[in-house]
């Protein structure tokens, strides 16, 4: 049985290895869940679009392997990376493209400025490649007010500074008032493969690490609470910040031994670590007791009815490495600035290709499965 | 005084030289147009965003330079090109982000997918790059007919490989009903620029020619007229095409005689002079008379009020080129599929920096001024 991300975590029953049937039975059912998740690339075959093909997990990737990668049958796409990889001038130049739709525009530890940069350099660095150029479109609302339009060109200049990336080239589209909540940003960003890097989704083996950078949930939360639907008050703030001294830090550390590096953004790092059990045909084995959360993120999680694995981060790396070098890796992200909650959080097996279960802290064993719905829409 | 694009351009008095002043009358205005033009780089002081902003006119102009170059301190930006060039593995890399917004989403001669593909290529051809690779951007409105978004991708994929470049990299976000009218697209491009280009504003002087690859305004009136709120019958079909076949064949046949480029989108032809007779700090002469337009869109734009000079094209490339370089550059056009009815129409003068004047065909002259309003909005 599937824990759905929409119903609060703590509810017994719906977890396997706590819903207290007998241990075949729960067995029998994790074995049928990833007899399902096995089958072949799921298929589009929604008659509308609806909020979830948003939301980074189920709906999304069906989006995604049904209808986009068959359709450009691009090599590049087809990896389902964060970032495309291009040969220019014989070199490898990876690419990346986001669009920010984040409700409200500013929120607390940020806005959709910053977002709108960090989201990209980050997919970057995930792939191993500084940002080198930027390209910035904005959609913007008739209406909306300068004030607002002239901080976030401050914000995203300032974050591009600090990123040590250059914003080359623009484009601005208005739309009628009523339409795009303010503004739209979407940013792209290129930058060469760093020579370090040795990264891929194929290079995963069993017995693998899979580390956190710093305490998990933190953007998706702030946002929700942020929005004052839920009456909660809370100081649970964004994390969004450019993760390039994470990926430089771990490069330098540990080279070759990092197999791979995804940013943990929509659907948070449950998605993250689906993608790569997918994409790599591994196993992921999850150690609930291990993964960073705060007090604040648990407790509003609990509120919310939402599993923090699955809440979007805006400054998480989820990094994969050698058991090798699992040590010096954790220590290499625990001396980056605001990455002293670091830790070591899963490990990679060939038992379960395609599947991410979590060993619960009371001897269960469940999966972790893509997001059905779309608890948290407009967060990123 | 200045032709009002609002206005329909056979207005007798809205006319210099056809309004019946005295001549010196005449001459003084434009003489007095000319040191305003001049002056300093505008101040982005609106209190709100309005629908001009987005139409690539002189509000889109306070936009750039009054907010965006100040802001972002870049070289690149500070060009003011179609295109920023960004230099990566020692090659020079131009690259190119363009939001697509057009309603309705199909239109005769084409639809959203093409144009997001075509906008993005044709602006890397403006500088002189084939495009290698795109990045591309949905934000979707939900409850959008799958059909619909099918489709698009459909055209996406089938434009991008006829146009030889491939998709590496995507997102989707979807927000609410009502935000979005349908969908919007954001493609980015990168493409290294050809050895054969040696294009840059700064090389314009007197005496050289200014082309257009075919008769102008097909776009903007199509899209106008799809509308149907005009209640217009008429046969005109937007011109959305590659534009580095034509891009190709100019660097073929007249290599360094090439200037520089600019594919007159938003704010058409008239726009296109403008921004780069304020770039070059040249003055361009335009002949009325040599304009190609077909019959079709001239009486179309005589029922609209509108100077086709000022509607958006996407299949037009603006050529500069060197006078003893204008009749091969012309031979090259020509021979381009499509392209047969490209015409010399402009000649750059040292007299009248940072200005676009028209000789009608009555012997007078007046200032074609970059659009003060948006007659036209969400036409890419």
């Amino acid at each position: 049985m599937v824990v759905l991300v929409t119903e609060p975590i703590v509810t017994p029953e719906k977890r396997i290895g706590a819903g207290r049937p007998s241990a075949p039975d729960r067995e029998q059912r994790v074995l049928d869940i990833i007899e399902t998740a096995r089958s072949k690339r799921p298929r589009f075959k929604d008659s509308a679009v609806n909020m979830s093909h948003g939301a980074g997990g189920k709906a999304t990737q069906t989006l995604i392997e049904g209808l986009y990668v068959p359709a450009f049958d691009s090599d590049a796409l087809g990896e389902l990376g964060d970032s495309g990889v291009v040969q220019i001038a014989g070199s490898s130049v990876a690419m990346t493209t986001d669009t920010f739709v984040v409700k409200p525009l500013q929120f607390p530890g940020g806005s959709i400025g910053e977002l709108a940069v960090c989201g990209t350099v980050n997919d970057l660095a995930a792939a191993g490649a500084k940002a080198q150029a930027l390209s910035l479109a904005f959609v913007l609302e008739e209406g909306l007010d300068a004030g607002v339009l002239r901080g976030e060109v401050d914000a995203i200049a300032r974050t591009a500074a600090d990123a040590g990336v250059s914003v080359v080239t623009g484009d601005t589209k208005v739309v009628e008032r009523g339409l795009a909540d303010g503004m739209y940003v979407c940013t792209t960003g290129i930058g060469e493969l760093d020579p370090r890097s040795s990264m891929g989704t194929g290079t995963l083996q069993a017995g693998d690490r899979v580390l956190v950078s710093k305490t998990i949930g933190e953007h998706g939360t702030a946002i929700m609470l942020a929005r004052g639907e839920l009456g909660i008050e809370s100081d649970v703030v964004s994390d969004t910040r450019s993760l390039w001294p994470v990926a430089d830090a771990l490069l330098d550390a540990v080279g070759s031994g990092l197999r791979c590096m995804r940013d943990a953004t929509r659907g948070g790092v449950a998605s993250a670590l689906n993608e790569l059990a997918r994409a790599s045909a591994v196993g992921v084995s999850v150690r609930e007791a291990d993964i960073p959360v705060t007090p604040e993120v648990n407790g509003a999680s609990e509120l919310l009815g939402i599993d923090p694995m699955y809440v979007a981060n805006e400054g998480v790396m989820v990094a994969f490495v050698a058991s090798d070098a699992a040590d010096a890796a954790l220590a290499a992200l625990r001396s980056v600035p605001g990455c002293e909650a670091a830790a070591e959080i899963a490990e990679i097996n060939s038992e379960t290709p395609g599947m991410v279960l979590v060993e619960t802290a009371f001897g269960g064993r469940r999966v972790m499965d893509l997001l059905a719905g779309d608890p948290l829409p407009r967060i990123c």
